[in-house]
């Protein structure tokens, strides 16, 4: 193949972990012009929601074919399964464990396979590293052309994880934090769909947090003086809650899970 | 194109954040032959200065004509302009906020744009990730070939913060510590080129910073014992600080604005 | 050269260093092909042995012919030197002050090279960053076909670091913990090979770590409930303890040195 193969890693091996190092050795063993890229390696120790909301957010901006290798993984060696999937013009090789399950909220994957064939696998798999030992090599094998029917049974489905939507009623939204950004900017569950109707004004929307109350829906974090508490939407598409100049997160005390609501 | 066009990224966004990661996507998704470098995206949140800082340690090692994306942009979605420049062999694209002054100590820009041609940016541009949205999509165009002029008209200068230069003054250089590197080192702005008639040896000159001293300056860290404060012309070419086989900053509790004074 | 040419990194500069990014600019002005790969940059300040065990455990998944550049390297300016070696298919430029000396555990290498021709080197070489300036222009030019035979005269070994093997003595086994991962997981130094006669059942074998006790050998994580001290082969294969979804390393407190002891 002249074709240049872009393959994603995302695990929460952390950043600088000699596991992502051998994985990247493993690709390149078997397709030496793979183009590897990285999504994230800072994904939480065994956060499977956290590594799910990533690949949802990141995924969508590669080009049709990527391959994207994600890897959070604590049920690794047990009965749960390892997938192929393509969700529009995106491949994916992972535990099937709900980490793919945030990218399903938006399309049904039109392609799902059970990874059972081992012969595309290393010859020899160890029992707590399934992303070096089968994930890496396959994803390697479909880079060079190997046709994902080969790797094992078709499957109805993928397991899914719950997750909540934020619910609009009369004159109010109520979601939650989904997500904290580096920045400390509080990313909540609420899209910009369920606001179109919202009126922007400060005098006109209210919006809580936890006991923490802010007024108005603004363009962008520089809209307000430093150290206020701002809502926006964000560059997710999605409801964001953020101190300008400031890590919200810290200064708030406010997590992943805690209710947000719109008012006006 | 069959040349190899280098795109290299420093962002405050933070390693491993997922923002970083679409800003790669969209890269590839308009040229899949780019080769993404990152210079780094452990920039200190919102921190223009230590962002510029490292724009100008590390981009001048780059082969010519290497394209350098840079967001450190807390000003993102309000009249911050976003620039093109182009430093000797060296092209940018940047906020125009100061990210580019420390650059514009050591040589004017040959070429200043306003990116302002919307034709080239994403076709939906968020008010909050410029990044994403503008400068990636602008690099990924100029490295498959776009003439920077097409960009948006051209500017006199760019934004400039306060770079406080090291005063001579008869047998006293005054300083300050301008950053800490990862090892904690004090990097000061006194450059070699002021120490040229400075004597080397312990007896002849004394460094100060803060309330610590030392004196003599060294070539290399092992020059002295563990444990020992030491000055020595760095490989940034600037007179350092560091504690041997420690971290200088932690143990001093030194940062970057701490004065520096030696005497001779 | 129309081959593609692995280079790889590891260094102890911290995630996001701009001395990083230099190496990076260095090779890539010389060899404009050559294909980066991250190892790891988070190897702890000046801590050879780390860096030596992430060698260890990542490069053996590489290409043959990748070369490996390691820059952990306290003694920078020093009398000590630069080497070249060869291990199996993987070649290593780094400094000789015992970093490739757990490699060396496995086998003898086949070449080693003092690099002392500066004409492969930059121009102007520092005191302080041989990464730069002596190691990364070596590692580029070596991608572009240079003999290795050129870079200096044969040495008949490597520094070597005192590294204490697991003893077996009868029914017991008296080893130590070499490293923490990322997960927090404690890898000790006993082979899966010293663990073959090793009974794997509860009642069979207990494991001392510390003042702790476990029993049993199991197969993966998941093969016992969440928060339970559990012994298994790792994927480094190597006897390793891990609290099931918990940090081992956190929560007990044990870091690396730790006796551990298997007896049956």
């Amino acid at each position: 193949m002249s074709m240049r193969r872009i393959i994603t890693l995302t695990t929460d091996f952390g950043v600088g972990s000699p596991y992502v190092a051998a994985m990247r050795g493993v690709i390149l063993s078997i397709n030496p012009n793979a183009e590897l890229i990285d999504i994230s390696h800072a994904v939480p120790p065994q956060d499977i929601r956290a590594g799910a909301l990533t690949l949802a957010q990141a995924t969508p901006w590669f080009p049709p074919d990527t391959i994207h290798v994600a890897v959070v993984d604590p049920g690794v060696g047990s009965a749960r399964r390892i997938v192929y999937a393509r969700f529009g013009q995106q491949q994916f090789v992972a535990p099937d464990n709900g980490l793919l399950s945030c990218l399903a909220l938006r399309e049904h994957p039109s392609t799902i396979i059970a990874v059972e064939e081992p012969g595309f696998w290393l010859p020899r798999v160890s029992s707590t590293f399934h992303g070096r030992d089968i994930m890496a090599p396959v994803a390697a094998r479909l880079s060079l052309g190997l046709d994902p029917a080969q790797l094992g049974p078709v499957l109805a489905d993928i397991e899914r994880l719950d997750w909540t939507e934020a619910r609009v009623a009369g004159n109010k939204i109520e979601g939650a934090v989904e997500s904290i950004d580096s920045f400390g900017n509080l990313i909540t569950n609420i899209p910009e769909d369920a606001l179109t109707k919202v009126p922007r004004g400060e005098e006109e929307v209210a919006i809580f947090c936890d006991e923490h109350e802010t007024r108005g829906i603004f363009r962008t974090y520089s809209d307000q003086p430093e150290m206020t508490l701002i809502a926006l939407v964000g560059s997710t598409g999605r409801l964001e809650l953020a101190i300008v100049g400031e890590n919200a997160s810290l200064m708030l005390g406010v997590k992943a899970g805690t209710p947000v609501k719109v008012t006006w």
